[in-house]
């Protein structure tokens, strides 16, 4: 299955989630990880349209997530910043999700500097996913 | 805001739902009134892009739906054949949701024959309509 830019910007305007965890991590200087993932859910019987993404995107796993639902989803820091984020740089999304890919598109900036090792970095991080998690994402 | 029409495909894949109630009437010949609707649902945060929808196409209603989510939704079976069916013939999805339009259009042509109006053509809406339901729509 052939997928279109267009189409993709199209299709995760309803379906991306921008998310980033923060979680404690003992063995890290700051006392903290910092988690961005970039996921797209279906119904097992549309597992093909995340294939079709993840082969577009060259990254990326699709795994059970609940239930009846898969998910394709992007974890590395890497990939996120190679792949994913241009693509959106490029293909602007329409609705408010734009914000929420920008603000995540920071936090790969921030993490690429290595500021995401360092106390104040979590601070501005969990700083610009509050505002990310306020209704930005689903 | 203008919309590619891959970008709307993709948006419908994810956000769309063909729908078509079959409610008792007791002024209709067959007892029955065929109600087809194509609606996409939104936060109303991203109200923009059901508006964009509508003056894409040229039909339909911005409403609120429930809480606070607002909803664009046709209800003309004469807007669904000429606005709505010739562009998902044209752009096809990539989803099974392309199952549940290929219904839809079906029971309009047989809303276009007229034959909703008698007891057999509500019968054959209910079989092709119980199957949509059966989970190829949200």
């Amino acid at each position: 299955m052939n997928l279109d830019a267009q189409w993709i910007t199209g299709f995760v305007d309803g379906e991306g989630c921008f998310h980033v965890g923060i979680k404690p991590h003992p063995e890290m200087t700051a006392g903290y990880q910092v988690l961005p993932e970039f996921t797209v859910v279906q119904h097992e019987r549309d597992v093909q349209v995340l294939y079709a993404l993840k082969a577009h995107f060259g990254c990326g796993v699709v795994r059970k997530n609940h239930g009846d639902r898969m998910a394709w989803r992007v974890r590395s820091a890497e990939h996120l910043r190679q792949h994913i984020v241009p693509f959106f740089v490029e293909h602007p999304l329409k609705t408010r999700k734009r914000v929420a890919f920008q603000k995540f598109a920071r936090v790969l900036r921030i993490m690429a500097a290595g500021e995401h090792l360092t106390a104040d970095g979590v601070a501005e991080i969990r700083r610009i996913t509050a505002q990310m998690n306020r209704g930005d994402t689903r």
